[in-house]
């Protein structure tokens, strides 16, 4: 196996309204739904960073596509972390994010760690961390 | 927001017998497991592509550092796709992976959108794709 992640995909419960959330809320770049001509094909497709998307699904396409039982999120199960360059911008995400409906999990406050970070849930739950962390700042492009 | 996402980060049970797996079981390298001074700051970081790790770190200190009740994974609520450039590579990281000690979920197979696919699940039932997607061949490093 090489060390690659293609694709992070999250299960929504209400697909158009996840795009919103992602799309508009946060500012994300989509071309929207794709997929609809295929039975579960439903999709959103967020480009990140070189070779790396983000993918919307409705957590009954996705429960379908493996064969598992549809389940609700664990919301403490896993995260994705949003790495910024600086304190400032750790605030201003995280006041995007609510504004955009997120719930605030964790008011961005100091880590163990001498960084600063904060985490919200997205409207599906799943659980995003912004974070300064002086040992992973990232390569702006 | 920026299009980003630094790491991500998988709650797990048993953070040796985790590493175990996707370090002597899926080959990915690491430096081990490190933050060990810190309660609750043990965890091990595999390096993904340039911008990108993945993290485990056991579910507990998720649930502290978040703020979130400890919650148990739900299988269908999120997945990560590693695609590759062959159906033989969909084969033979499937093969690995059931041989590292993963849960085969749906064996590789034609998929909906013309590609190929199988579903596993890591130890702490983290959900994989492995996929050869004729639209998304990853750029070999």
């Amino acid at each position: 196996m090489k060390p690659r992640i293609t694709l992070i995909t999250l299960g929504v419960d209400d697909l158009e309204a996840a795009v919103r959330f992602y799309r508009d809320g946060l500012g994300l770049k989509t071309a929207g739904i794709v997929g609809k001509e295929f039975e579960y094909g439903a999709v959103a497709f967020f480009d990140l960073q070189a070779g790396l998307k983000l993918a919307l699904w409705p957590r009954a396409s996705l429960a379908h596509d493996s064969g598992l039982p549809l389940s609700r999120p664990g919301p403490s199960g896993f995260a994705l972390a949003h790495n910024v360059a600086s304190r400032t911008e750790v605030d201003a995400v995280m006041k995007q994010a609510q504004q955009a409906g997120a719930t605030v999990v964790k008011p961005a406050q100091e880590t163990f760690y001498g960084g600063y970070a904060g985490y919200f849930q997205d409207p599906d739950q799943h659980l995003w961390e912004v974070a300064w962390n002086p040992q992973m700042i990232p390569a702006e492009e």
